[in-house]
């Protein structure tokens, strides 16, 4: 009666925590057919009770014993050494957690030789020198793993009779491997250390040293760092060994069953002949690509396509497969699910769907949202490239590589030679526009992923690494530690993993929507929830209409007079003297109101929602000293703008507050706003605005603003009012704000910093070392928290919608385009909004989350 | 039958908000057995039912008539003219809100008068110039106030005459006050207006007027401001006229039946000889003390003292009383409750206790909390205040007068001389302790009520005006406008009201604690919150003891390293080499573990909460060119302390976060307290301190902070341990914090800030319009804002305490000492904790809130 231990014939319809994923995969690879070494594995449950105990658990080393008995009877071996003229049986014994941790904790291969052992084994394979070879490597990991000897020492000895003998590993003679084993077991002994000659204790100790090493604290820290609980255990797979290190017809590889990195379909992977896997990871000899083996092992090779196709139809999943070939003869030793790259996900999964392999349902759910916008941009070749120089955040997705520069007077000469560019900066601010615009890529040694280069570059598609610790940006060179960055030198940044690299590494291209298109269009028709875009400019109106965008839920009206013409104008309104102001707030109007007449016309027949001026009063004063002429210093002088500098500008003199005070701000937008949609109704379009308030915290402002506006919507006609639900107060006051307004949009950037007492723009500081050491289990600027900002958002999504069942809900900022967030969402709101690179995310992750109701 | 106009002996019963205060207190007045000339009341339903329908409603005007009539009977005259023989009645219409809204609306006197009246009324008194002289003033005040006539037109007529005839008023003959009548009237009918000879229409057009002025722009804004509602209406009084210009044997005042400025019992007041109420107004004549009357009418004195007494006894209230004497009989024409200075509020609430005259528990309830923090400091005296010459905010109370230093050697200079100091500083910073040590008072540009100027001239119970905008200090001069101010100019400020006076201001002396005593004594026994200190250092801690604090509740860390010896070792511990780091550690613990000594002595058997460093880095930099040496230019160089400035400092790297990625700092700080407390263990005392963690927002970090607790607990003994829920996550998560701790510390400053998406170092902007224009009703950064953070406390407390009932709660920071916020809290607290100068605000609001429970 099994308690601990099963054969892999006994475990069917075990689950992966109980058998560890390795341990799964066996016996699921046994059922399905394929060539797999008897084994036996030993539960995660076993593991937990002695972790528990701190002794093997009753009853459980007479069931090892009882099943290695019954792996004799398979393999026609002996555990022992040769008794009874069987050649011996050895076995490894390997970890196997439920959670994929790999390298973590302890393998020890070759298990259950002794010295009668190795003559046996001599006899048995005719080659005393393997027989040594294998003595010898079984000393040193038991040696390692069981008795705690450092590698080292027992390499040591190996070299010094690779040296005396002036010959490589494989030309060592069996007297020699002979010699080493001998003075491996003196170099035990002479530390007090015993190498049992008895299997059985050998096995017994090989299996304790796993259990123990799932505390070890490289293990301890894996889990700490993936969120993998603490009491899951690990299982342990005893397993006949086969050998591939037997002759030119033996050897070892790795399989894909399909390209990880393309997606392509087709065999893919690695061999190495007469070889061990460890020899793989020693990386002493470079294994050839799995296609070599069309050549010189047809027959080998086709029966890896058969293994792989067959895993494929079993597992229903892109596999990744471990095979020793002994004298000719395949095993299978593991199988996983392989990682891929992004394009390589989409493609699977569609092609799978496609090849009737998995259901259209199932390719739909098994793409991650979160990862489409580095799909369509160009990505670093992961196979090629190299160690990065430093890392940052990773802000804008897709790889570039350009020249470096570091000033938009650079940027102009370099690319007006047709030269990319990478424009690099401390941070950047709206001065730096142009550069931004002319560049391939973008990277700052400052700010988070809300920062103005991040916002602005996903904006305008552009990749971009921000916030780079150690990145020192001077006025015309960098420096990253003690290297130095100069003008012109080539940089290769990755703003899908943060990564940037000294000179050009290879990419791979992105993929085109094609593909892309062919999934969305089975996801579509289960989406409930609707998806606008972030979109402040007429060109990213159209572009956002273009990738399926449903209307406009954020126009961001500061970053309209974030332009470098425009910016002049916006200081004399804001900081000049009473006729400056006039004369700015007619120049303003007009950009304004062709701005708003194009993004209305791109969106003609969808809502564009209009967000007014929010942004902190200083972020419009020019830089200390402006090569553009007027300054701060002058300004300062003439007694403007002397009080704007702000000690928390995120909690400042800003949104609805400015609004409010400077009426004829709030006046000016608004009118533009519907002078612009009453000149396309003109035309016979169907323009749809709507306007919304910034930073409320109170329903008194939002009273106060709507009786502003009356008097516009009486001179021309009304269009929904909204706010946004940003501060926490506005989330606690929803049912005393949302009678007033047709609309909320969650502003989830700005409600998770005050939330959580956080600046986006200095979490840097110890917002990294807090997702290291997990005191955050995710990064709350990028995935919506639930527990704290999401129940805010529900809490007033509820008492809203109480006291005005009329009232539409909306989400805009980061989190609009973030597939988990957008999935939280999804069971309340009416729609997100979601920057332009996140919108397919947003698209596919409500409709995920429609088919998984529809599903539940 | 009544429906909407009452004489005085008919209004009995009916309240405040029907009758009007005005109305109200002559019904009261009369039904005391005062002297009250006729009236009625025209009520405010009346007003409401105008101002609803835009005309007089149905009846009313009838029932005016019937009542006037009875006014005839009652007074003995005849209204309209001398019919009948019978003196003409004038009556005088005046509103009267039920909430006072002093000289908002309008009055008529004398109404009732024409060219037939005039005769009949100068036989009557037997004095020409008299009648025609309140013909001439009826005609003027009816063409401003109904006809709506500029009464500077008026004033011109008048002017012309005295110039012709070269005198004052008192010289015009009763002819030349007839042609003055004669040309008014032509006035009015060069533009097309009517003067109503018929008495009716005039009192008919008085009413609606009055009614009519409900709705005038000064008393509608007046409403916002002070957030009367819109739809209370206001009652019209119309009353029989008494006139006080009738002779030297008539004369008007103003009484209080006691001292509004001290308190002292008895007469105060004022007198005018021969004159009506609106002479004194015009302040053509000085008026008289009424102790005056002592001497040349002491028959007069005795029968206002005995109309102050019983209006005492009637009232049982301090009161504020008009009167008028004709001919030598007393009139009493208006009483209301007396505003009063704090100082007077406790001295007569006490005494009128202990005269019998109303009970303690009353007199505990009458006095304003919020008030006692002024009381015993010196106080600017109301009377003899010039106007201010600039406003700032009142962050630490009571008055100062002293030479104007503008650095920290300045005030050493003069305070070495014995010479008082008042430091004016554009803000302060920890570089400014010893200044603001050796001065009397502090006045800074910037700053809110929390700025580190506010919070430590609390402390250190230095009066301090902050963010006194207009104000603008260079190196050793200060500007106000165009105003110098060199160093030593005396200036005088007054932290209750934020007024800063050039020159020296008399000032009042506080009252004693005696006073306070006697209240506090009959108050204690209702308090059934918890009262604690905020206090940091040995000597705070023993004045609060002093000052009945039952505990310490917010001992802050930081403000213990904010000293100038200790500086530079805080900024070798955190921004130093490792070798700074660890000796910076000793010296620290050293000092800490000293203070900590005294503080828990001082508070020997009571609690000491000590919050954990908590403050933004950058704060502990040298200011950007320190005469101390060291300054951060030349830390910038050495690269240390480069990127440490922060973009909103407020959500950055500090509190929690610090402490647990610089565990060194957490591990000095807990052990000095722990060592502290055994060191006077050893002594047979009884220390018992707390520790508490800052700007947690999520669980795990206190779990982490705990884990890290651990060994020092075991190496001393476990003490208390707790976090401040400051954060509004921490709040929303207050279910899965509190398992964790003992005790729960709202720390409503941050949660306000946090929340409100408010910085109260920029709310200056912002903030003082908000609240002029009604956008916020109270300060939130004062008053705890109850239906937005006041939510998110009571939320914690509640989720806090379902998860560990054992869970203490308490409430610390500004708010732990204002009326209303304790008011809140103890319904649900265990302690509150309050500054040093506002734990008597604290206990007295405590026990008024335990005294309402039981009443209610």
């Amino acid at each position: 009666m099994n308690r601990f231990v099963y054969l892999l014939e006994e475990a069917q319809g075990l689950d992966r925590d109980t058998l560890g994923g390795k341990g799964f995969g066996l016996v699921e690879m046994r059922r399905a057919g394929l060539p797999v070494p008897p084994a036996l594995v030993v539960t995660t449950e076993a593991c937990r009770a002695y972790l528990r105990e701190g002794h093997l658990p009753e009853g459980l080393w007479e069931e090892v014993k009882t099943k290695v008995r019954a792996l004799e009877a398979l393999s026609g071996k002996a555990f022992g050494g040769g008794a009874g003229g069987r050649p011996p049986l050895l076995v490894s014994v390997r970890s196997g957690a439920p959670v994929s941790m790999p390298g973590m904790m302890d393998t020890i291969l070759n298990l259950g030789l002794n010295l009668e052992g190795v003559e046996a084994l001599a006899r048995a394979t005719g080659n005393p020198r393997f027989a040594w070879d294998t003595f010898r490597r079984l000393i040193q990991m038991y040696g390692e793993v069981v008795l705690g000897v450092e590698g080292q020492a027992f390499e040591a000895l190996l070299e010094e009779v690779k040296a005396r003998r002036g010959v490589s590993d494989a030309g060592l003679a069996p007297e020699e491997l002979e010699e080493v084993a001998f003075r491996s077991l003196r170099l035990l002994e002479e530390r007090g250390l015993v190498f049992p000659m008895d299997p059985w204790a050998q096995l017994r100790g090989a299996v304790e040293a796993v259990f123990r090493s799932w505390n070890n604290p490289r293990a301890r820290v894996y889990r700490r760092i993936y969120g993998i609980p603490e009491d899951l255990g690990t299982a342990v797979v005893i397993q006949a060994m086969v050998f591939g290190n037997l002759g030119e017809d033996s050897g070892t590889g790795v399989g894909f069953t399909r390209n990880p990195a393309t997606g392509e379909k087709g065999l893919y992977g690695e061999y190495l002949q007469n070889a061990q896997g460890e020899d793989v990871v020693a990386g002493l000899r470079t294994p050839e690509p799995l296609e070599r083996l069309r050549g010189f092992a047809p027959r080998l090779y086709q029966e890896l396509e058969a293994t792989a196709a067959l895993l494929e139809r079993h597992f229903r999943e892109m596999q990744d497969f471990e095979f020793t070939v002994e004298r000719g003869r395949l095993y299978l030793l593991q199988t996983r699910s392989g990682k891929r790259t992004a394009q390589a996900a989409v493609r699977i999964a569609v092609e799978m769907a496609e090849e009737g392999l998995i259901t259209k349902e199932e390719a739909v759910l098994r793409v991650d949202p979160n990862a489409l916008p580095a799909l369509l941009r160009p990505a670093v070749n992961p196979d090629a490239a190299p160690r990065p120089l430093i890392r940052g955040l990773p802000a804008s997705p897709g790889a570039a590589v350009g020249r470096a520069v570091f000033s938009n007077e650079m940027a102009e000469r370099y690319a007006s030679q047709g030269v990319p560019v990478i424009l690099v900066r401390p941070e950047t601010t709206p001065e730096d526009i142009t550069g931004m615009y002319l560049s391939q890529g973008i990277l700052t040694a400052r700010g988070g992923l809300t920062s103005h280069a991040a916002v602005v570059a996903r904006g305008l598609g552009v990749p971009a690494v921000v916030g780079a610790e150690g990145l020192r940006v001077e006025k015309d060179r960098a420096w990253i530690g003690e290297k130095e960055i100069q003008e012109g030198e080539l940089l290769t940044i990755d703003g899908s993993t943060g990564a940037v690299y000294l000179g050009e590494v290879p990419l791979l291209e992105g993929a085109g929507m094609e593909i892309l298109d062919r999934l969305l269009a089975w996801a579509e028709p289960y989406r409930t929830l609707g998806v606008r875009a972030n979109a402040d400019t007429p060109e990213e109106a159209q572009r956002a209409r273009a990738f399926g965008a449903e209307g406009i839920g954020l126009c961001r009206t500061e970053h309209m007079f974030f332009k470098e013409e425009r910016l002049p104008w916006v200081r004399k309104l804001l900081f000049g003297t009473p006729e400056e102001e006039d004369e700015a707030l007619e120049r303003l109007f007009q950009y304004q109101k062709e701005d708003f007449k194009g993004i209305l016309r791109a969106m003609d027949g969808l809502p564009v929602t209009v967000r007014l001026l929010d942004a902190p009063l200083h972020e419009f004063l020019p830089p200390v000293a402006s090569p553009a002429g007027e300054d701060q210093e002058a300004m300062a002088e003439e007694g403007r703008g002397r009080d704007l500098k702000e000690v928390n500008p995120m909690l400042g003199f800003r949104g609805i507050r400015l609004l409010l005070l400077r009426p004829k701000v709030f006046q000016m937008q608004l009118r533009a706003l519907l002078e612009a949609a009453q000149a396309l109704k003109g035309e016979g379009l169907d323009p749809r605005p709507e306007v919304m308030l910034p930073l409320v915290s109170d329903p008194k402002e939002v009273e106060r603003a709507k009786d502003m506006a009356q008097a516009l919507f009486a001179e021309f006609f009304p269009i929904p009012f909204g706010t946004m639900i940003e501060t926490p107060r506005a989330a606690l006051l929803a049912e005393k704000i949302a009678p007033l307004v047709d609309f909320f949009s969650f502003g989830t950037n700005d409600l998770t910093q005050m939330t959580f007492g956080l600046s986006r723009d200095d979490a840097g500081k110890f917002l990294p070392r807090y997702l290291e050491e997990r005191l955050l289990s995710s990064d709350p600027t990028e995935t919506l928290d639930l527990e704290g900002v999401g129940r805010l958002v529900r809490l007033a999504a509820e008492e809203g919608r109480r006291a005005n069942p009329g009232l539409k809900l909306g989400l805009c900022g980061e989190h609009g385009g973030e597939a988990r967030s957008v999935l939280f969402g999804s069971a309340f709101l009416d729609y997100t909004s979601a920057s332009l690179y996140r919108l397919l995310t947003a698209r596919l992750a409500a409709a995920q989350a429609g088919l998984r109701r529809v599903r539940a």
